[in-house]
């Protein structure tokens, strides 16, 4: 699997509307050729924190998700909502295959 | 879901072990009542650095984790593999449900 996580600490103010926005961004994503996870996570101890966790079964597969509506539209929607960058992590994925 | 991510830096004359150690934990955990995601993630800029994204239903399916045989081994196998203490953080999965 190739893995992305993607931190996203958003402004206070917009924290529901980034949900909502996320959402639409999952439920597209998970119908995508090779998606494999796209868990939507928030941090316990600051509600402003997220965790984009996104599995996809290549390198290819990830970046045709950037090419897809539901990813532009979330990208242009959430820009100015964040508080700071949002900050992409690449793991190889051994498991599960 | 509840959602931990477990950071671990491993010495370098121990990574293939490890990963053959956690490949035994991996195939226990996805059996476990509760368990959703017990992914192994390797780091492609540094091979020592592992993440294991560990998702359940409930805090108390991964509370019983680490109770079952599987994760017992493997905590005491890697014990001495690790560089430096692992470190784990806890998210709230929003979604999936």
């Amino acid at each position: 699997m190739f893995v992305t996580l993607v931190h996203v600490r958003v402004k206070p103010q917009h924290v529901d509307a980034f949900i909502n926005m996320t959402r639409a961004n999952h439920k597209g994503s998970v119908k995508e050729p090779g998606n494999r996870r796209f868990d939507v996570l928030q941090s316990p101890e600051d509600p402003c924190q997220f965790l984009l966790y996104e599995a996809f079964d290549s390198e290819a597969d990830a970046k045709a998700h950037k090419e897809t509506p539901h990813y532009l539209a979330w990208k242009e929607a959430v820009a100015d909502w964040m508080a700071e960058p949002r900050r992409g992590v690449v793991y190889h994925g051994l498991l599960p295959k």
